[in-house]
């Protein structure tokens, strides 16, 4: 592909994304790249949404274009955006998921302690810096905001960012949660920048009060969906089995060679190379295997998760009693016949949380037409006020029945 | 068509829309049904969504299909409706737009004092009711509030009724505001009656704080727009004007003999079949005659609602300066040659108000699962809050420049 | 709007149209343009489907959009187009529907004998010309296929046009005939140029070949839709009939003052002025006041139209018999009492073409790879094949009942 | 899941999709159906399409959606369809897919000699009636075709059957490829039985062209697209390696349980509990394993699909020389060190046919109103005629460079 200028691909969501520089190609082409078809976006969303399957390829494709649309929609206002800096922010987005593992989000600080995809997707991009010869520095000032022009870190990583503006779009159009539907083009042609930072025109703000409405709607519709969680729980207790059982001695034996040393690995290290061969599918291959495990609670998890009898879950606003739970871990121990500290992983209690605004910490700017900025939660007769501004904390319970 | 059984009708928004009943084909053949085509869904939003050229009969047909689901959703969950109600309330919501005039709700009580569209609706359903035999007695009660299954009602005139969900989703689509579209089909899916009240169920609150907001931005960001509401000022300045020549003595000659009788017309009985025979190509009409009118006011108006020469329109949180006012009017005095008294049509102020949800008044109940019923503003970490219930009100200042 | 540089529109079908030059701004803004929202696309296909009231103007700014994108797209590929030639076919084809009349093509040559909406157009732009001191020249040179680069006429004018690509997908559109899409941004994508001549790449063969078979579906199942064919003959008889009664001494009394102008005009020479005054308001409005006129043919047409009582039409592949005919016309001469001549105007026959594709006359070139130039219908395995090039003729029979 | 009554499923393609029988939802959670969650309806068409990631699971609950709109659409034309029988013929399309392994059609007779999806999802058929005490006897008779009303074995397998009409539908949807849309609801809607055959009304004639066509383009554009066929014969060529490789003592390793049996395996007798064990997770966790094998084809191929190092393809009408073929294997022999005889795995040509429409065989018959039944080539002036009926084969060449 590396001989190409110019190539143009089907996205059932914008119509055509465009890839116009030799150089986006080549790091499309690159196997790290490739990888990310892949990670599902939304991990277990699709077992509740069938139509979720899309993946974190394909989310960072739809970054990149609407980057473009923000790109020119500055440009077109007069900001000075050279060749160099546009390019450097395109690389910037196509990467800025690459530290996403298995299952994205599920799993994040699960197989690797202490290491979110942030600082994973920075170790590759400067391994991948090498290779390329260091054609990724303004790509890298960017993506880590030392970039002078601060405005284009805020389109990658910010409140008015284009990888929420792409995920919001693309997760409500493959769920099929119409509602979920920003107006991400209006936004884009309103953007702004003011003393460096990015913002919006005084046009957007009932835009911007929708958008910040189907994000809420999203997180409690579908992303904290609970059945949605109760999967990814699964995962999770899967993982932390395996690592325990590991520990006292068994062979990980996942029948994937990476997953393997992963499983096993101790060594604090992370190699950006080793990472970039582990996907969704090592995972599943191992769950499948372990189905027939003869640990009765990693059977069990495996089962669960691949033949969908999932955790149930409930959610409420208090805490659960702990005789709840316990009663749960009795008639699990019970039916499988585990101890009662195995039972734990097959019940169990924990809280969530999800914020629709905090103005102290998200700061989307208004520019109005007399030079002055205001935060969203402070225009006239806001709809994004101040009690919203508290996260929302949830508790929920899942347990296998 | 009186002796067709069923009809199917093309409809972008919804696909199909199938008319079921011999009774529906007649009404809708009726020439006072017919008329609704003439008569835009929105005035003269077109000025500035081009798109949005639909009607009143499109929009009520497209009421008519939400009927149809909606009906359906709570007999598939068990609530007694029999053929008779269905087709009352079909008839019912069909009919529930025939009072408007020309323009819909720009010239309410301007061209007709005293009476709201509501009100001439019921006229001419009780002259259609006589003209079909009493046929339409469970529609007329259902209109009327006085059916005893009161959600019948509810569903034709209330905070979730179908005729709101058919404008806000039908006039998103044709203004291309995509951020106005709401998620109807949920909202049907998830609507129940509890005490003889339409609500929704739990699961639907996301999806009615989406409506919500969405109606707010529809508000103020189409429907309150400067530009529409400069254009609809100028209509009713027009019809003022006319009103007043004549009654110094000028023939109104507009060209249209109903609008002519409309405008002379004293006697203060309203006779539905004559109102029937006036739309908004009377109207216009009669307005591109007087572009040529000796008139200086009526000219300029007519001239500036054709070519488009619109109001200039200001807005703001408040009241406008008297010497504001008093120096556009001087302007266009000076300009036309006309008296200080006549330059008060072409420059003049007044205020505008919206209520994004009012709980006392609007009362969207949601049924949760235990049985408890709370209002959409009254659910833990409500967006829709108390703040938000007491009315905008915003002032403009509209003048030809 | 003289002063703005940029204008930003919402359009239901592309998502927004963006206008951007000054020139272009105050050519929207000119009374002749603005005159195009009173002229219904379809004329009476809302009859059928309700949906489908946009306007002309409505879909020359929706061609105008197509023309940048399709500039862009050669512009990509090297071919070169400079600014005044991008505006020139901008405006070009901004004004290139300028000479409908009311009703678009279903009066034409019938208000105005020997003269087709082309040529009006072209007075018109010549018109405009002159007001804004020859800004328009490279616009009318490109308009008339004067312009050295041929291809940018062709854009406007010919098999891969801009026009018509714009009015197959919008009519689809706002018809809710969903089958009639066409992959109008895919083509743009591959168009290119050869030996001046505007033509595609070979990957769209399968997408000229769907966009064919759309123009065919929309053409038999909506532009000559029997009901619609029904009331736009309707509406020729009005006129026809008008004009015989004016001839024999009768006022024209339209209530449109320049309708009645043209009704009785003889002068032979076109004014654009005046032209540029009469729309479909005219039209309905005197169609309105006539349902009441003393003579019963003029009435009978009139009402028919208004409130829906529309011909009955009868398609067939060969022609119908005389005595169907003569049976038709007793019968409503005698339910009328009428004469047999003025019963002509109440039930006869004609017949129509449509051609789905005629390669002499058509010729959508692909451009291969390899440097040769095929017609669509000689490529391999061709769908669009010899035996659909002859034009098909149906006969019908229109009758009131 | 088994004691709910009623399930809503969201679904970006039709927006809700309802489950509404005990047994439908039993049958879904049956872990023979959720295996269809890991088998990609689209094989590797992502690997050109990124969106093209949709399920088979996804697929089938769209097929068994349109069947009950086709159900509906001919009870309401009076047509007797029991409730039994509505049930059977929406198990029967719930589960004709079951058949398919991993990669669907991909390896369809490479993993499994002499077996086709039909046969398998029949053997999977009877397996679960026996599970459910013989609840599938309706369905499985009118899957076989057995059951008295063919029109309901028509609707799962014939031309106008539901699974094509969601597969076009959903194929086009998720690649993106807007013009592989086809009217499915209208076509539907035009749906009737004579003779117990299944047919369409007459107006439905341009809706089945334009079908067809979609079909085609669907067929040239994206099914058979290059690189996509590319892929495949890699898939194909890595199943045949390893067994080839197995059979010369290799031991397959593929890090799955499940898909080590199947390449073992001799038995010929198939099981279908084994069969659903097997997905393509098996197969590419197999293919990420063989990327380090010691076997130079086995690695070339497993890195080539992984990495997206894909066969280049060409394709032409003619057959290719075999002078070509030998170069390429030469070359590809050199870089790797490998075998002439090995070279064969890594540069090949083969054939491939697609028919637009075969009269002879497909049959899409149209009932007309005179009652008289013509086929689709044979209505007057047909765009699909006689010589679209001979199928197209073109030749291509796979090499790895």
């Amino acid at each position: 592909m590396g001989s190409q200028q110019r190539k143009i691909i089907n996205d059932p969501v914008y119509g055509f994304i465009t890839i116009d520089h030799p150089l986006l190609l080549e790091i499309i082409s690159h196997p790290f790249y490739q990888r990310l078809r892949r990670i599902h976006q939304m991990a277990f969303a699709h077992l509740v949404y069938p139509g979720a399957v899309h993946t974190r390829l394909h989310h960072s494709l739809g970054a990149y274009h609407l980057m473009g649309n923000a790109l020119t929609a500055l440009q077109s206002k007069g900001f000075e955006i050279t060749a160099g800096e546009e390019l450097g922010a395109k690389i910037a987005i196509l990467l800025h998921d690459m530290g996403h593992g298995p299952f994205s989000h599920a799993l994040e600080n699960v197989l690797l302690k202490n290491m979110n995809h942030e600082n994973i997707s920075l170790l590759i991009m400067e391994k991948l810096n090498e290779e390329f010869g260091g054609q990724l520095e303004t790509a890298l000032a960017i993506f880590k905001g030392d970039y002078p022009k601060r405005f284009l870190h805020q389109l990658i990583s910010g409140q008015l960012d284009v990888d929420r503006m792409d995920y919001l779009t693309r997760d409500s159009f493959f769920t099929g949660v119409s509602e979920g539907v920003i107006g991400y083009d209006r936004i884009i042609k309103m953007l702004t920048v003011f003393n460096n930072d990015l913002m919006v025109e005084e046009k957007a703000i009932y835009s911007i009060e929708k958008f910040l409405v189907s994000r809420r709607l999203m997180y409690w519709q579908v992303y904290l969906h609970k059945t949605v969680l109760g999967a990814e729980k699964m995962l999770v207790r899967i993982i932390e089995r395996t690592k325990e059982l590991i520990e006292s001695g068994m062979r990980p034996e996942s029948g994937s060679h990476v997953l393997d040393e992963f499983l096993c690995g101790n060594s604090g290290i992370l190699d950006p190379v080793e990472f970039c061969r582990l996907d969704d599918y090592d995972l599943v291959n191992g769950i499948k295997n372990w189905m027939s495990h003869k640990d009765k609670v990693l059977a069990c998890l495996c089962d669960g998760i691949i033949n969908r009898h999932l955790f149930k879950v409930k959610i409420q606003a208090d805490p659960f009693s702990p005789h709840m739970v316990e009663d749960f871990r009795k008639k699990i121990g019970n039916k499988l016949g585990i101890s009662k500290k195995d039972s734990e992983y097959l019940a169990f209690t924990g809280e969530m949380v999800s914020t629709t605004y905090n103005p102290y910490d998200e700061r989307i700017q208004i520019l109005f037409k007399d030079g002055s900025v205001k935060d969203i939660s402070e225009v006239d007769n806001a709809l994004i006020h101040q009690t919203l501004s508290s996260p929302v904390k949830k508790f929920y319970i899942c347990y296998m029945a």
